[in-house]
């Protein structure tokens, strides 16, 4: 049975362009994107679908959204919703219905820099004001609060001295763009699920999330020699 | 002129050794570790002073305490005061005298799991709670506040599916002893300091503080292999 995916963007549709890419690529059979949505009618996203040949839909957001979206979602046999830059609470509704299935990419390594009006390049506004050195992207499972459901996958993105909000958004969406794929194709796989206690729960033989990017430091040395380069030593 | 550096821990004095020894074998005659305090008298790190050769005091903590200690800084003529695993609030008169100049280590990336009670395996159990996948450690200037202070250096630490409290503290542990020595020597040659504005000023011949971790993947194959090999894709 392959995983049946929606995508709902409010933008330019980068983030699904990435992970209707990695799907055909690497996941052909297993997991097939097969609609995306969009609260604008105007938005480069549902472009991107119909390049891909996605269904493309543009939300009606008048006072019968929420049972429509859900009709949406239901009449495309959807397993995986994946928001991927998208603006609007999705209504309860959906995200009971969907609960262990519904997954949110944030340009921030929560739960710093996350809730309510932290999106887009308020973010990295609030990243740089704050001083952070090491911003990232989290994937996480979506509940009825903003940015609070459990993390699935997080990876970090160095801050520059001379970063603007732009830069840093850039930058982030690089990790966005890669990370995103691979956490949703783990949900499709079974490599990763939502635990009766809330919890993102990775089966063994998958590795840790969020590893890699410090084992090739494998002595201290090397590790030492890295951190000089950053603070010029 | 050298300067002239006090460190004031309350365990077993881990960053302390690591400090002092980075000083010795890369700073000699720029900087020197003078004296090392601690608000417990059988603190280990006192015995780490003692065997580098550092004046070790144990702090009288009675209500004559901030000014004992700003007068044992003074009369040490401290330039640079290094809090490594301090669990003691410093005075707010020694942190006004010596603002700009008074740094701390925070095992976790803040602004996310600081303030006040987080400190030592509490710090790692809430990172544990909250299912983050990036913890990481922190540098940053002492202010009036817990925690609050301006951000000198940041680096990423990976949070494993197996961790434990003490399995994570262990891995932020080695992060602290290479990144406090590093940052606390950068503070010394100028490199960066307190801006007027609050901000840590990073001089344009030192490179970004957290750069490097991300530079040597210098192509999104590269990145999207550690990815892959981090998820189990």
């Amino acid at each position: 049975m392959s995983t049946r995916i929606a995508v709902l963007a409010s933008g330019r549709g980068s983030n699904l362009e990435a992970l209707a890419s990695h799907v055909e690529r690497r996941a052909a059979g297993m997991a097939t994107v097969v609609l995306a949505a969009s609260d604008r009618a105007d938005a480069g996203a549902l472009d991107v679908a119909r390049a891909h040949g996605i269904a493309a839909a543009a939300l009606d957001m008048g006072p019968d959204h929420a049972r429509a979206l859900g009709a949406l979602l239901a009449t495309h046999r959807i397993d995986l919703v994946v928001l991927a830059g998208y603006l609007r609470l999705v209504p309860p509704d959906v995200v009971r219905a969907w609960r262990g299935r519904i997954v949110n990419v944030h340009p921030a390594l929560l739960p710093a820099f996350g809730g309510p009006g932290m999106y887009g390049a308020r973010v990295h506004r609030a990243v740089l004001a704050a001083g952070a050195r090491v911003s990232g992207v989290t994937v996480h499972f979506v509940d009825e609060v903003y940015d609070r459901g459990a993390t699935i996958a997080q990876w970090p993105v160095p801050v520059r001295d001379d970063d603007t909000p732009a830069a840093l958004a850039a930058r982030v969406l690089r990790v966005e763009h890669l990370l995103l794929p691979r956490a949703v194709l783990a949900l499709a796989r079974g490599d990763v699920r939502l635990a009766d206690d809330g919890r993102a729960l990775w089966m063994p033989r998958a590795t840790t999330a969020t590893a890699a990017f410090l084992l090739r430091d494998t002595d201290d040395d090397d590790l030492a020699r890295s951190i000089d380069a950053a603070l010029g030593a």
